[in-house]
């Protein structure tokens, strides 16, 4: 008779993602279910920042922005991120962050319905795209007003001729619940309004296709699923049917349509380039884009099976240890479920901490909630075991009470 | 008797900062008069960005926020660069592009003073600074207007009640030409006008006294003479005296008072730290931190005195040939001068071309400008002797007649 864990390993044995494992660097004895916050070094992305400082910034010096075309990476970047959304290569682009391609998207949007009083968002979106949203909305002088809903079921109700622009963040950072994208898209579609999405849990998570959803603007994050490494920058899209109208205040000289002619009136480029403001992080951009290239030979759909299998496997071996103190708080049905499972438990902070000190790298998003990321290209099912197995011995033996595990450090 | 050249290798000698020079990875055969464009790479840069990925990102991973302190990266960029510019390390700190910094610092200058109609620049900003403080203007909302001046003396007539905000670059990014700060920003305020100074060609080229002059706001470029890297981050300053009343509208979760307790409402941090939007590109700032360590020792007095003879060499070398082709468009005092010498050409592409053939880096500006920046940490007096001969003989021979040097690149 095999055991439970040796059931895992055999699916392991039969994965067919098992070998892009080797893509990534992942420190020994250690399993890591943090890449929804921060993805792994990869190889190839060490490579690629070693070349560039010794090869190009170094050897090339100020010519490389030609010779290693540093210069159309944000675009270039931008289409390797386009598979993984479902956008066209020329309607994605990589820059900044997400926060500030946020900014950049409601501010044009919420422009091309100045005449409509509301932007509609959910009060649990991550808090950058709050504090974002208003000021967006504050800037735009219109004279329109943030909507802040407490649950997907009053959306319903905002979605009218009043709506300018509903804002909507595809997965939700705690529970990892997914929106339907299609069919939120053409709600509000059909009153007239714009869509704008935050891909940050999406991108390389779950298959995602904004062009069947016909969504207007979308942003996401380079350093999670992605790949790209700590505040790698992240990317921004824009339909293809708004590119000649969508305009965005951040007119920097690279969205200008030509940066190297030093004019002094601002012409911005055409289509989504003018959404660049000033001068690219090429040492970040280099990691992402070698990142990405991991992905070439990736079907997205092997990613959303493996995926809803982890997660499958997380869960019911942690319930089947009946716990009461932990609970699910993600949605149970897997289509409504992104690449993450959270439970809820009262001491989550010590408990996070007690399972990292036993090598199993997750976090904790107050007040109560403990995150786990499943990343198919790297994460084993026997990891997925081995850390519910983990997690089910610090709560039942109460290892969490240690005084050590409850002391705070500055990012949690 | 000593040649020229003699003379030039004997000021190398009995140079100072000359050990400088082994701190910088600079290619065989080649004189690198375009650190005002993209600083080098440097040996600490390389170092500190491989490990960071073999450390940090690929050992802690997520953790490295805490163990390797990431979290406070944007404030230790800051600390480093706030002598070279004369703030207090309090009140500067890296992030984003200058571009986006400018936008944020205008925006909270306009709102300082909502009252008053306009803003006044220079038409020969750099173009990135036009486009940006014309929208920032726009979005604003207090009705104020851009009004662009064609030379420094018209700035004056414009110093009144209507005076919101006076927006000057240091230096002319093509004659290297340096306003006199404090008695610009003393007129300014004499009127009670704001001012904002953009340092990009300014932070360790020349030295830059913000707090005695009392500048109220400063934004600069990590990758010129810093050395952070192409696209490196850049930094802000805010005067102390305002940093409790300025407030920017790219409200991200860096800039507020407690990120990672994911409140739903935005309560700006104390302090510069409200000037942060994202999360900061760790790979770039690493990279820019590591150059940065090379000031430590350094005497801006001594930066200066060896800037000031760098341009003269190079100027009395060039005029000593008598080309007539060859005028110089940068100031011929040298007080005036920052660390940059320009002349005009009719023919400045090829010129530069010829010249970048014959393994002298510098660039051109449109229509018609040479550019050569001056580094006193690694440019030697022999490289600046060598360049200007070299320069001489493509223009007295019309070198740059071939056809070859009349290729244009994307990036000029």
């Amino acid at each position: 008779m095999t055991t439970r864990r040796e059931q895992a390993q055999h699916l392991d044995q039969q994965d067919p993602l098992a070998h892009h494992r080797d893509a990534f660097i992942l420190p020994a004895d250690t399993i890591y279910l943090d890449g929804n916050s921060l993805g792994p070094l990869t190889h190839a992305a060490r490579a690629a920042v070693c070349q560039t400082m010794d090869d190009e910034w170094g050897q090339q010096l100020i010519g490389a922005w030609n010779t290693a075309d540093w210069i159309t990476l944000p675009q270039r970047v931008g289409a390797l991120i386009a598979p993984l959304i479902g956008a066209g290569e020329a309607d994605v682009i990589c820059a900044d962050s997400t926060s500030i391609n946020l900014f950049k998207v409601l501010a044009a949007a919420l422009d091309l319905r100045p005449g409509r009083a509301r932007l509609v968002s959910e009060r649990g979106n991550f808090p950058t795209d709050l504090y974002i949203a208003e000021r967006a909305v504050a800037r735009a002088g219109h004279g329109q007003a943030v909507h802040w809903v407490d649950s997907v079921e009053a959306i319903d109700g905002l979605i009218d001729d009043d709506l300018a622009v509903l804002m909507l963040t595809h997965v939700d950072y705690r529970s990892g619940a997914m929106h339907d994208m299609q069919a939120m898209t053409a709600k509000a579609h059909a009153a007239g309004a714009l869509v704008v999405w935050d891909l940050a849990h999406s991108a390389g998570a779950v298959p995602v296709d904004l062009a069947a959803a016909e969504a207007d603007f979308a942003v996401g994050c380079g350093y999670k699923y992605l790949n790209g490494g700590p505040g790698a920058p992240a990317f921004l899209y824009v339909s293809p049917q708004l590119q000649a109208q969508a305009r965005q205040p951040l007119a920097g000289w690279f969205g200008h349509v030509a940066p190297f002619a030093f004019a002094t009136g601002y012409e911005p480029a055409a289509g989504i380039k003018s959404f660049l403001v000033g001068t690219p992080p090429v040492l970040g951009m280099r990691a992402l884009q070698a990142s990405l290239s991991l992905w070439g030979d990736v079907d997205m759909t092997d990613i959303r099976r493996k995926s809803v299998a982890l997660c499958q496997l997380f869960i019911q071996t942690v319930e089947a240890a009946g716990c009461d103190d932990l609970v699910l708080a993600s949605p149970r049905e897997a289509g409504r479920r992104a690449s993450q499972v959270s439970f809820r438990h009262p001491d989550a902070y010590a408990v996070m901490q007690a399972l990292i000190a036993q090598g199993v790298i997750g976090d904790m998003r107050s007040p109560d909630i403990l995150r786990f990321g499943f990343t198919p290209l790297y994460t084993r099912y026997v990891d997925v075991f081995d850390a519910a197995t983990r997690l089910i011995a610090i709560v039942r033996d109460r290892v969490f009470d240690d005084p050590v595990y409850h002391q705070r450090a500055a990012v949690t």
